[in-house]
């Protein structure tokens, strides 16, 4: 969930002094048109890592925009007359009214997270919290609210660095936090339900963005740019507006600001020599066998799947998995087009009857992700469908897991040169002439596309109980061997648990 | 919740007979509709009290329709397949395609209600699965599917004697109810929990229709028309798609078949002779009085609400209420047309706003409840907005109540020939023609669309945390006496809690 926002996003200097009298103009702008039309409020919720910058953001926001139409509204101690009536009530007496922005701090995700993780709420009430949350949204929503939930992100180490430098400077030691921040136990914890709080409460119509907090130029760029483009989205929509308003809140849910992408942050030159890679290969394909094995293993079940660009060797990594197996424990599962009778299905239905039963061992090559990969980029389906498919796709992988299933997901990634190698040399290589199509050629031209929708499918569906693995494919030896131990150390992981 | 489904609806054999061929014939011509467009799947639940004739009903829809487009699944015991599969497996392994329809007996809302019926699961487990379910139907609905949920209705008498006629019968013996059934406390529970389902997960978008089960004639005609009327609404609305499908369920939420309505079997002619009365009166105000001056009161909050036809003495009845309370120890908030700020917020800010604080007693003089009646019958929202309206009303009043809010709701009734009269000497009475205008005899002309609007009010409103109380108030002293006595054992029943 948190992968693109650590990868050390940055703006420099020149780009940053360029960029911000655009968009303060265009921000001011879609402000006063907000106002003019007065059909809906905007509703933005901070919260996120202590440090991270959200007090700095807000602040900036309030000086870009016309602070007139802001209100910063920050729920820390609730006063008496607030503890005397539903704890919802202190939101509702500050919602901003239509045509106004209202910036809260401290919202109901704050509340339910600190809770949680000063043990104040346990696993099933944080669930409810998280539900009660939901419900609140959707009828805001449904009455017009546009909502943005922003969640700023450091990794352990640059919160650790931030705190420590802040507690130095004068003019901020005001803003210490408090003092279980200090603890790296803190930081676990709140990342991890933060995490199971994004999963669920990321919807189509209130989605999460997690911004990179280390660099205040990017975040500031990263905010403001993510604002304008669904403010002014939802803008366009209430002017045509279909049986109420409704927000599609298709703006891009990550920002190619500084060029740095999560693919791109890929160390592709990696490689294994000949030798090394025999040995390794042989080595993690015993260990695989021997895991599938285990008893406890048994029980639960496997389900590998494979995403990937064209030629990046997903089918010869599945090969090397399945290469030293009795073919009777595993099953593989090639997702095409769908079919006629799963064109009359929801479109998670073809997915579900290729459900293994438990115990059994299942590699899809390619799977559900074609929703907001293909489909997405190629225009299949609508925005409001592949908006919806993340916490679709949350929803049903949380079941799968909840059943006990050891899931793993991969995604090999290689370079656009060594796309253009691969399909030469299979245009020019007789066997390999029927694996290279004029279709390979068109996505190649959507190279960009793809990769944000790769980097948002990482973002919104790499989870604690289903994370994604990146993997470095220019090298295929390379490749083939992080994939069998990346997979060995789930099956390790999950007999130990 | 089950209000209506307790009058002992009933269809003469005569009428039943006249319907059914036409039905029949509509419910058809819709089936092959339904096919030829191919645009999405129809799914019905069937739920309820044993011995409600949710067996017959079924059988009766696939005499009437055609059945080689149905397909009727029933979850009883899981197979082993299922078993080793995530549980909603078995459900999707059999969703009805496209163009089909689908009958699911058993479903996910037998499961958890049996579950927590027999204390499989606690409290919060019920409420996680009913979350679990309503995202599954908001994406069933999502991708097109249409939703029916109904909830077959007994009255714990009608039950018991149902059982025993169907334990006589050879034919039906096959049929009789598992032994917990027979016992009441199993009835209180299943209701009980049931409600709680109900409120939670009647949604716009699904919505639950609670069929008395009785008369099987009734029962028969109610759920034929509700699918027919409903059925035809989604088609049209596929026809001419709006980003996607969307099934409005716009269909009434309560029928007029046999013109036997809740308002209706009200006995109106209920009196209290003027003795009888000051008597009753002033010992139910001291007791009030009493009452909320309890510690255990004040420690809570007191919230009643009065909607009622016009002219029903709504003003009189609270002027009873507070006539010998201590000014200090309540508030009347009187709702009239939202002012602009509330224009410019969602619909429910205005009453947020006015949620009394721990330990006072407010009385609302209309209330939220204008929502589905004024604004529903009136046109002032489109259906899409009164039919979310119930649930949140419902999540409204949850929280009130969580908050530990006595809440208090009164409708008073009178019949056409009262309001009549009481118009008529408004407009007499010099100091009285202020309260009788134009739009109070244009309101009358609607008296049937306000009954329904009514009926289906109480149907999805009136819960066990929150009941509604009907007063007859042809007798202005009947209704008074009732309406303090009722508050009063309210109180007295938060107490002894």
């Amino acid at each position: 969930m948190f992968e693109s926002a650590e990868i050390g996003h940055a703006v420099d200097k020149a780009t940053y002094d360029a960029e911000v009298p655009v968009l303060r103009e265009a921000l001011l702008q879609a402000q006063y048109r907000l106002r003019e039309q007065a059909r809906f409020p905007m509703l933005i919720l901070i919260n996120g890592i202590e440090g991270a910058g959200k007090g700095e953001t807000v602040k900036l926001l309030n000086e870009w925009m016309d602070p007139r139409l802001i209100t910063v509204e920050s729920f820390e101690v609730p006063s008496d007359e607030e503890l005397s009536r539903p704890p919802a009530w202190r939101y509702w007496r500050r919602m901003p009214p239509k045509g106004h922005t209202g910036i809260f701090f401290g919202d109901w995700y704050s509340k339910m997270l600190e809770d949680r993780v000063h043990g104040r709420i346990d696993k099933a009430e944080l669930e409810l919290a998280i539900a009660r949350a939901q419900r609140l949204e959707r009828m805001l929503c449904d009455e017009g609210t546009l909502i943005f939930k922003f969640w700023f992100h450091l990794s352990k180490a640059q919160m650790k660095a931030r705190l420590d430098s802040l507690k130095d400077d004068p003019l901020h030691s005001w803003r210490i936090s408090p003092l279980d921040w200090q603890q790296s136990k803190t930081y676990d914890k709140f990342v991890r339900y933060g995490e199971q709080v994004l999963r669920r409460s990321s919807r189509d119509f209130a989605p999460w963005y997690v911004i990179e907090g280390v660099d205040e130029r990017y975040r500031s760029l990263a905010v403001g740019r993510l604002l304008l483009e669904g403010l002014q989205a939802a803008l366009a929509a209430a002017e045509q507006p279909v049986n109420g308003i409704s927000h599609p809140h298709s703006a891009p849910l990550a920002l190619d600001l500084d060029r740095l992408t999560l693919l791109g942050s890929l160390d592709l030159s990696q490689k294994l020599d000949k030798d090394s890679y025999q040995l390794q290969l042989a080595e993690e394909q015993a260990r695989l066998s021997r895991l599938l094995r285990d008893r406890r293993i048994r029980k639960r079940g496997v389900l590998a799947l494979f995403e990937g660009h064209d030629a990046a060797g997903k089918g010869s990594a599945i090969r090397r998995v399945t290469g030293a197996l009795d073919p009777r424990l595993y099953r593989t599962v090639q997702i095409a087009a769908p079919s006629e009778d799963e064109r009359a299905q929801p479109w998670l239905w073809r997915f579900w009857r290729n459900v293994p039963e438990r115990g059994k061992f299942t590699i899809f090559d390619r799977s559900w992700y074609g929703r907001v990969l293909v489909e997405r980029v190629e225009g299949f389906c609508t925005p409001d469908e592949w908006l919806r498919a993340y916490s679709e796709i949350n929803d049903f992988e949380e079941q799968l897991v909840d059943a006990g299933v050891v899931l793993v997901k991969f995604w090999l990634s290689i370079d656009q040169d060594t796309q253009l190698q691969r399909f030469k040399e299979r245009e020019e290589t007789p066997f390999k002439r029927f694996k290279i199509t004029e279709e390979d050629w068109r996505n190649r031209e959507k190279w960009d596309a793809y990769a944000g929708a790769v980097a948002d499918m990482v973002d919104r569906t790499s989870t604690e109980i289903a994370p994604w693995t990146l993997v470095e494919a220019n090298d295929k030896r390379f490749a083939r061997v992080k994939v069998l131990r990346t997979l060995n150390e789930a099956l390790g992981a999950a007999i130990a648990r």
